[in-house]
């Protein structure tokens, strides 16, 4: 399988079509796997990420827009702004199946245009257009602006909003209103091009290798998906709200900038509440049989709002980050979020900190106009969105992202962050596994390297010890998650199925004849691969780290009581494990992933 | 009395010192007469209201920053993009006085800057300097950042907000963070230049011809404000917002859009309930005993404000004409105006008519992203500030003002305004003269070109029948009016003094020798030399009139109900005392006061 990108030029105008081999494609699989591969080749260390040098990769992947129930994603990968590391964010919706049939697997920006634009790409031809008249929109309107210039309202847009022009550290990029490729800045990156959104649209179907083969291992992974619990029952009856109760009751939930992780109303903003309140009716990505997504609606004032969500990672955010139990604010709060193109997660988290920072008066009143930035307001949640996708008054502050804005006030101790991307919406004081997750990740901290919930509290694959010491299933996530990535589909199916199904599917599509062990192995691969560009950036052992709060003060209460994460215990096996020395692939392990051509460039 | 004035041309970045001779000083006072006298012999009919040939002029007037009470104001005067007309707009606050003390009398404007700039004047010296760091911020941020980079606490700075710089239609000129230039889209000119603000400082008092007489006038008039019911009871104890219970009380207050003029919680609005409840202290502008400004703080969610106002014309655009009664939500909307740059009685009449669009089902649901455009919801007033401002989702909507909204949506006898101007706060029909005071305003549907709520309801000078058909007492303080914003002091001081005390003070400030007929004849020539200028750009006859809901719907309750606006009654003996036919000046009229050189300009 060749897989097709496009190559555009936003500084000179200039696009081209290029094609990956074969065996390129077998050793990273596609998605984030070749994101990665095309940017630490193309990039010089030291890059500025918000600068024309920069490149900005959208990709698909073997499996998108494939029978593959939950391929209906697409991958972003950049040099990030906050982190100064890899930058990448995956994205549910429609826009990745679209691409591929709009004939791509891949489009690679570079450069910067000297006015908006945006790229129209359909049926394998692609064209800068103006986007003068977007500039400034949210994405909302952006997308509906877009399709009816362009008199199809069938193309899918990824678009960033106001968040992105002005360069916010938590903007995100947004597909069909809802979806984000959030994290790490990478809506940032693309208002830094000019380049306001995406559009494509196409009718050619992906290229399959067994057409049958795929036919049947999809009719067997489609039952696996009905019969299991969380893909089969939990996810499409309340969406992955149905999280809140259970991390609270395991004393998970961070609750005041994970000051503890007990959350007292945690009943108030469950997937259980929103199902009996605000939901309208559950929503799918592209080709997805769970369909976790919420379309919701709020009448009352001073939250009205249609629209969708919140997912559980922005519920936590939004909510018992800030100590905010009102639901209503937190979904208006997420909407505003998606319309204004930011990730409600890394919003959240910061917001969260800042009303730490000014519960101990680290910032004056006179900066907040009267806002009231303290624990358990919800207007401070909803108002701070537009503030800082604008940088009006203290949003300014909030676009710096939770560790700058620390630093800026002299606490920096207070950002609940790794590599200075903001963690999500798990205490791992409580499930040890989960904090080596967040201090290995390549990416900074967060859940979706190696989501630890799994094995730690879902039971999906075999239960761990949640306070027990090891790294084995970190590193197997990893790989795994890579995979997911790179092959493009959501990592929500790993609930229901794994590896030997996987393979199976990928087999089928792609005509290759991989094992099981020879998958894990490119998501290594790939994972090693992402971690010598973070070494390029400076980024070693030092880095794989924790605050101070989770490695230091004991949670104060619950369930969880007592417990530090016991990272240094865990990191040593975790390097053997993988075949790096304090915190970099040793030649030994690059040789035997096929990386050396990489270990000196 | 010379005037010095300062041109500035952003597109070359050339500047120069002009001066306006005595004489011709002496005929158009300053401030918004000279205003005119320059705009009409410098820009050619139908120059584009935001493109670079328009001019943008900051004035103060022969009064500004003396002894002179209320004299702490400036007028800016401009072809307004909302009208097509004249477009003018009075401030008070501190910028005024301090451009004086800085050397100047006044601010020509030309052309656009191809990079965001500001003004710095200093001690009679101008620089054009890089507002980059300022363009996206709010006023207040401006304003902060400007006296920062300046290192100088004391410089006065007149800013446009984001409303400014999107070329919205209620966009305004702010000074001192919360008092606005506001009416006629003056901001969207400020915004269309690039200019994003102003900045001032000097220590040179203006030149007074007779200081001794000065005094003497002075401690005469200080005394009458004192004794003054409005000006020295109700203004300072309650602020403007003393008349919202009185308005109400003689049915006048509009109410849904002017469905009604009845509102049944004036109580819950009114300045007796901002003392009681959210009020810090008053507060005045530069030089002024009256001091109607109100410091308020609002700590409860969702509505939190730290901040000033609102004024009674805020108050009923962001309240009863939307039907809302609730006093923090007007007040945190005023506020974000404020902050944002846009004027509020523009802005609440707009949503008002958006309001009744959408309940008359002309707007679709789709457009409002859940937003409940109804009468009475306050997240409506609050949110649609910023939506507006930024022109994101439906605020791209009450962007194009009243008039061109209603228009788009295929109700244009549902927007409340002359001209193109939104009309304010008191409903004409059971008002006559008012109505007159409307629909003759040069500027478009205002309240002070003529505020004829004080000869009919406050009685001050002597009592008219408000509901008699006449119009005298119009054209009288037509031309008192343009006194005041031309010598440039508060309209408020002549609820305590009147013509012959004003140009007494004049007389000793100027050195002239007006008599008091003389004085009203200067504002009879600068009302006729605006006429000319609208006249030039079309307006006739046929826009000296009212939305017909004025002019056919009887009020329907109330202590004025059953009324309409009998204006055609009046017209004809306005035209007549003013010696215009069919709306425009004849001959003799111009030459009776030496404007025939205007006469086909």
């Amino acid at each position: 399988m060749k897989l097709k990108l496009l190559r555009a030029d936003l500084s000179s105008g200039s696009m081209r079509d290029e094609f990956v081999d074969e065996d390129e494609v077998e050793l990273f699989i596609g998605g984030r796997g070749l994101g990665v591969k095309i940017l630490i080749e193309e990039l010089k260390p030291g890059t500025d990420p918000l600068g024309p040098e920069n490149k900005l990769i959208f990709m698909a992947g073997p499996a998108t827009g494939t029978a593959f129930p939950t391929s209906g994603r697409f991958h972003v990968i950049t040099k990030s702004p906050q982190t100064g590391g890899i930058g990448d964010a995956s994205c549910g919706g429609t826009f990745g199946p679209e691409l591929r049939f709009a004939g791509y697997e891949g489009i690679i920006i570079e450069g910067k245009a000297a006015e908006p634009v945006y790229l129209w790409i359909r049926k394998g031809e692609a064209e800068i257009r103006s986007a003068g008249r977007y500039w400034g929109k949210g994405t909302w309107g952006t997308d509906d602006g877009i399709r009816k210039e362009l008199g199809d309202s069938n193309a899918k847009i990824a678009s960033i909003g106001p968040a992105g022009e002005n360069l916010v550290m938590c903007a995100a990029i947004i597909n069909d209103k809802h979806r984000a490729a959030g994290g790490a800045a990478v809506g940032a990156v693309m208002g830094s091009k000019h380049l306001k959104a995406i559009a494509v649209r196409g009718s050619k179907r992906p290229p399959v290798a067994d057409e049958k083969k795929l036919k049947e291992a999809v009719q067997k992974v489609l039952k696996m998906f009905r019969e299991n619990r969380i893909t089969g029952q939990f996810l499409p009856t309340y969406g992955t709200a149905v999280a809140v109760n259970t991390i609270n009751k395991y004393g998970l939930l961070p609750t005041k900038n994970f000051q503890t992780s007990v959350f007292p109303n945690s009943e108030k903003i469950s997937g259980e509440t929103i199902a009996k309140t605000i939901l309208v009716k559950g929503k799918a990505c592209w080709g997805c049989p769970i369909a976790c997504g919420r379309i919701i609606r709020i009448t009352q004032a001073p939250y009205q709002v249609e629209g969708e969500g919140p997912e559980y990672e922005a519920i936590w955010a939004l909510g018992p980050q800030c100590y905010i139990d009102d639901l209503t604010a937190i979904a208006k709060a997420n909407n505003l979020c998606n319309e204004l193109g930011m990730d409600p997660v890394s919003y959240g988290n910061t917001v969260g900190c800042a009303m730490e920072l000014s519960e101990r008066g680290k910032i004056s009143k006179e900066k907040l106009g009267g806002l009231e930035l303290k624990f358990g307001n919800p207007q401070a949640i909803v108002e701070l969105t537009w503030r800082t996708a604008y940088r009006l008054g203290f949003g300014n502050d909030i676009a710096l992202g939770a560790k700058r804005l620390a630093e800026k006030y002299g606490a920096p101790e207070l950002a609940m962050h790794v590599k200075g991307l903001e963690l999500p919406a798990y205490d791992p004081r409580g499930a040890q596994e989960l904090g080596l997750a967040y201090a290995t990740s390549n990416r900074g901290g967060c859940h979706i390297r190696a989501y630890m919930m799994g094995p730690e509290i879902f039971y999906v694959p075999p239960q761990l010890d949640r306070f027990a010491i090891k790294a084995q299933w970190v590193k197997t996530f990893q790989d795994l998650f890579a995979i997911c990535d790179s092959a493009v589909f959501c990592k929500f199916a790993t609930f229901a199925i794994w590896v030997p199904e996987i393979v199976e599917i990928l087999n089928a599509i792609t005509g290759w004849n991989l094992s099981p062990d020879e998958l894990l192995k490119a998501g290594d691969r790939i994972y090693t691969l992402e971690r010598l560009f973070i070494n390029r950036e400076g980024f070693g052992r030092k880095d794989d780290t924790l605050p101070k709060r989770l490695l230091k003060e004991p949670m104060p209460e619950g369930p969880s009581k007592g417990h530090v994460v016991k990272l240094e215990a865990m990191l040593g096996e975790y390097y053997a494990l993988r075949g790096w020395k304090d915190g970099e692939p040793t030649h030994e392990k690059l040789k035997e992933l096929g990386l050396c051509k990489y270990e000196n460039l």
